[in-house]
């Protein structure tokens, strides 16, 4: 059939990130609603279908769609295995339907509808040259019978049965389908790549029982149950491999080491070995793989840190000099950031002539210690390497390991940030540090949960990092190191902490107006006492209780604000789709006063028939109230707890639900 | 190159509609902005450029583009003639400026740059070997004494200086450019399609002189001063064919007409004639031919009604059957919107085997009127024809005939009516004519003029038509027509009215609830008094001369409103590029009670540098104003006029304007 004379158009179909050009993604085991705008001139009944496979299968699965509103059809499908997905949408004129609402609008109305009978007659006739078997046979008869000497409301009776309408739509006239052109990707993620708290620390910190002894991998086991405790269940760890001496920098980042000074672990690569190798003074490889698997029993993976640069002392310099830049004068060009001089770190040169062999072997680095167990990834400044080698990276580790997950620390510019999404990234570092006021928290999460951004980017909040000691911490102290975890907890279902400085609350800065920590762990082996009594490590694992216990707080899409006429008070919820698990939040963001409101909640988007009565019960406090009406009342005191984190208890005991009320 | 050695991304290139899909739209003469996402990993400089070409010229004009914000780059080119143009963006690593922005910060640091000079001289080397003639022996010159014995600050002065940039920037190196991929379409429509004033009459009540005579092309003649005086400069006639007499309609569409009733004119095609024949009472082809020339010569095109449906009596059902759908007892189908039957109406059948002789002939009724002069088509119910029929005859008419304008009244679902507008209609009817909230105002207005829609929809704003007599003019009365007919011809720069019922203030329904005029045109002859005293024809003549001494108003997308503490009263600006027209309207939305409120006015997106003193100038009353700071007051009595047109003049003068200040 000609194009010009298909009269269905399928337009703007989602999920679809940029034209289809990279997939959207989802949890394995989530629903993918897909949309689609599908229409036709005049009033004629259409019929839609998703048509969707797990990538390589040879046939479609079909979905029939409905239709929502405002020319909206919808239907879904589940994503039940890793990998890649594709979908696309069909629709069609759906004739017999379109002739059933008219005759039975004219029969309701007392026409005459023989004619009409006729017509139908000729639809039912031609689906039975389509059907085989029983079907045809059955088809044919009725045909027959819609024009035969019958009295008329007998005939129009079978014409509108539901018997004809089910034959009919098991035969349908595809011969002037629309196609919507494009199949569309979609990949399955793990579920941990969805909903997940990490925890940061130093290995070589973890000597608990001897201050100033360099931490091992033994001594993080021993730290195992702390954290899983807590609740974490993604435990990253620094880079693991050994330490440049060359240009090494001093504690508090001085050019200076004293001689005992252990270097950053950033500066990858000495005499020991380089991306595959590990610091001799955490210990073996077989301890490695012995915390990985300790920490898998407690349901804690490990996650590596990718930092694809080199220390001058990495084994890469010597023997692979053509994969870093040369100057005329036969130096190599370390990093630099004019005037800074980064002499203790070189970069890879992606645009060598050899990029090709660079490209294969920073590849082997992450299938290496795949083979060591790890699954999750912490990639180091990705936005300083080239877009298209992360995803060219990602999708050959995914091919074999589709169970992988790249966290992408780029703290950069917000389109790039995206694209490292788009290219593969499964979580990513946001701006949810430094989003302190209720519009920059409203208008940014917004963004990340509302736009078509939610398809492709899975935000990772972390109020603080080892690079990052926020203003807002350093000036709010304890409630602002509660307010800031329970705000990253709840707005996104990945967050994580930089430990133990986050539960131990430190805020010292290096200097005034400085983000970085005094006496950073970067440059230095600390030494923490996890049992200070003022730790958040109670309330911690508080709230990582809430998390595995309301769904609702396991998605991000699924994120509401409520107007609340108080700058200080933010209000928002978060629900499953069935509206089983309604999560709602109302944090002061102020950490010095007390702070009240009243919160109005948008009842029918809640999936509420009336004005409710509902109780509200405090997740963090175990306290209930009673809700009633559009608005209610909350005061917040930072010094007790400045986030509220309210499970709505819909269903309201009566007296008829007591034995005695008979 | 390999794609995956390109590092440069660029992205979201805009205009673009549906991925390019679909032109975008600009007036003839208009700047077209174009502007994408361009970025690369790290800190390397970039260059972009903008490729763009009238269609079919074989070679590409290329404009460089520049950067803005936030990864934003932007270039305009002008599209000077009429039809369609295409243009793309590519970008590429600036390996020079990217070394020169570092020499530049490494010698205000006063360090070593010799290495740094080594390396410039062979970025410069390398262009020399790119560049032609004189260029390539200066760029050697300079690449040689950039690592001759000169001393170091003079070699560093040479390599910052503007010689070398200019001659680098020359020659660039492209070896590893970035394309977008896509060649986005855009086509540039007549000015008259963005800026236009509408005036739609019945000819047949034209006969001023003679009440109950029919009207004729010579009473349209007479009666063109009277609309030119008014500032229009569109006259649109409802269909001027022969009317036909099966099943005609009488009086306020009852189905028993009288002898004399004339019938509807979209009842098309008599034993006259059909699509191509004049209507023997209006006059002849040359009457019409007449009309169309004695209306340019007030600056006045003829629109003519393009109704693509028959009259049971139209020459098209007897000598082509084959395009009407035929029922099986042998009779054609009639319109019909079940349980209601329009048996004067034949819709055609798109779907017909026949269908292409069918399209041919249309488009040839199309072209017919063309012939005649006729360059702009009101296109009745587009959305019950096939939308890619209307995306063929369109571009059928434009390619010969740019200068063609197609306005589709399509007053459906808000998907058909865009995807009408993407298909190639020049204007559309919007839901302007219901929407007298301002909420609902700024929310409509905002998705027309501020998303993707502006692109390719261009609204035409009608107060009222034959077809609708909105309830607000029913109960508002003059202030209420003064009201709309001033929203309409400032909000978009396309209105039009239906006169003289508006000019008149006519507002009686057929019957309470009804939308129809009572005693409609449509089905009778009127006789109008155009003199009478309450008639907004002074008014409206003042509006049209407003909208054509201001450029903000000759625009659509160029409209802000601004925000008021007060529901009733609408506030908006529109602006040149340039800010050198700046038009603001604050408008009553209440006809019946004065109300005031204070403005707020953003300086600074209006090219304010301070917080100004200014003067407000009341196009509407003549009257001046000082307005001076953030919040300005207005009051605004519906029985006086319910709007004011401000124009802002920027420049106030002081004592030193005058002679006698020294």
């Amino acid at each position: 059939m000609k194009a010009i004379q298909k009269r269905v158009i399928i337009e703007n179909v989602k999920p679809e990130v940029d034209g289809g050009r990279f997939p959207a993604k989802r949890a394995v085991g989530e629903t993918v609603a897909v949309e689609a705008d599908i229409f036709v001139d005049g009033h004629d009944a259409l019929s839609a279908r998703l048509l969707h496979r797990k990538a390589g299968e040879p046939e479609w699965r079909i979905q029939p769609m409905s239709f929502l509103v405002n020319d909206l059809w919808r239907a879904s499908f589940t994503a039940d295995e890793l990998g890649h997905y594709e979908f696309t949408v069909v629709a069609w004129i759906d004739r017999f339907e379109t002739w059933r609402n008219q005759l039975e609008k004219k029969a309701v109305a007392g026409q005459d509808v023989s004619v009409e009978l006729m017509e139908g007659a000729g639809l039912v006739q031609s689906a039975a040259d389509r059907a085989g078997g029983e079907d045809a046979d059955r088809l044919k008869e009725t045909a027959d019978f819609l024009t035969s000497e019958a009295p008329l409301p007998e005939r129009t009776r079978k014409a509108l049965g539901r018997d004809l309408l089910r034959l009919m739509a098991a035969s349908p006239d595809l011969s002037a389908l629309t196609e919507y052109g494009k199949i569309l990707p979609l990949r399955a993620e793990p579920v941990k790549a969805l909903f997940s708290a990490w925890y940061e620390m130093f290995p070589r910190s973890c000597a608990d029982d001897d201050p100033g002894r360099h931490g091992t991998f033994r001594d993080c086991i021993e730290r195992l149950p702390y954290v899983a405790d807590m609740g974490f269940d993604v435990l990253y760890l620094p880079p693991i491999h050994p330490i440049g001496r060359s240009h090494r920098k001093g504690r508090n980042n001085t050019t200076k080491p004293g001689p005992d000074d252990p270097g950053s672990p950033w500066a990858i690569g000495a005499g020991e070995g380089g991306h595959k190798a590990i610091h001799p003074e955490l210990g073996t490889l077989e301890d490695f793989r012995e915390l990985v698997s300790e920490a898998k029993k407690l349901d804690i993976d490990i996650a590596m840190d990718i930092a694809f640069q080199c220390s001058p002392d990495h084994p890469y310099v010597g023997e692979h000099p053509e994969w870093f830049r040369q100057r005329p004068d036969g130096s190599i060009q370390y990093a630099e950031n004019p005037p800074k001089k980064y002499q203790d770190i070189y970069p890879f040169d992606f645009e060598s002539e050899h990029a090709e062999s660079l490209r294969q072997e920073l590849l082997s680095v992450v299938q290496y210690w795949i083979d060591q167990g790890i699954r999750i990834f912490r990639v180091d400044n990705p936005h300083t390497k080239p877009l298209r080698f992360w995803e060219w990276l990602i999708a050959e580790c995914k091919r074999e390991h589709p169970d992988t997950v790249f966290l992408a620390e780029a703290f950069t510019r917000p389109k790039t940030m995206y694209r490292l999404a788009k290219a593969g990234f499964t979580q990513s570092y946001t701006y949810f540090t430094w989003r302190n006021l209720k519009w920059e928290i409203e208008q940014y999460f917004e963004e990340l949960t509302q736009t078509r951004v939610k398809e492709f980017f899975w935000p990772n909040l972390w109020p603080n990092t080892p690079d990052i000691l926020p203003e807002f911490l350093q000036i709010g102290e304890r409630p602002a190191f509660i307010l800031r975890l329970m705000l990253a907890a709840t707005l996104s279902s990945n967050y994580g902490i930089y430990g133990p400085a986050f539960e131990l609350c430190v805020n010292e800065p290096r200097e005034p107006l400085s983000e970085e920590y005094r006496d950073s762990e970067k440059y230095e082996i600390a030494h923490w006492n996890l049992n200070e009594p003022h730790s958040l490590r109670p309330f911690i694992k508080r709230i990582n209780r809430i998390r595995r216990e309301n769904p609702a707080l396991q998605g991000t899409r699924n994120l509401m604000f409520h107007p609340v006429e108080r700058e200080e008070i933010l209000c928002f919820s978060k629900y499953t789709d069935d509206f089983s698990n309604i999560i709602l939040v109302a944090a002061n963001l102020d950490p010095h006063h007390t702070h009240s409101a009243w919160v109005k909640l948008p009842f029918e988007e809640m999936g509420f028939e009336a004005e409710p009565t509902f109780q509200m019960h405090d997740l963090v406090s175990d306290a209930r109230y009673l809700w009633h009406g559009d608005y209610n009342y909350v005061e917040l005191d930072p010094r007790v707890v400045p986030v509220q984190i309210f499970r709505l208890r819909r269903r309201m005991r009566t007296e008829s639900d007591f034995d005695y009320f008979m």
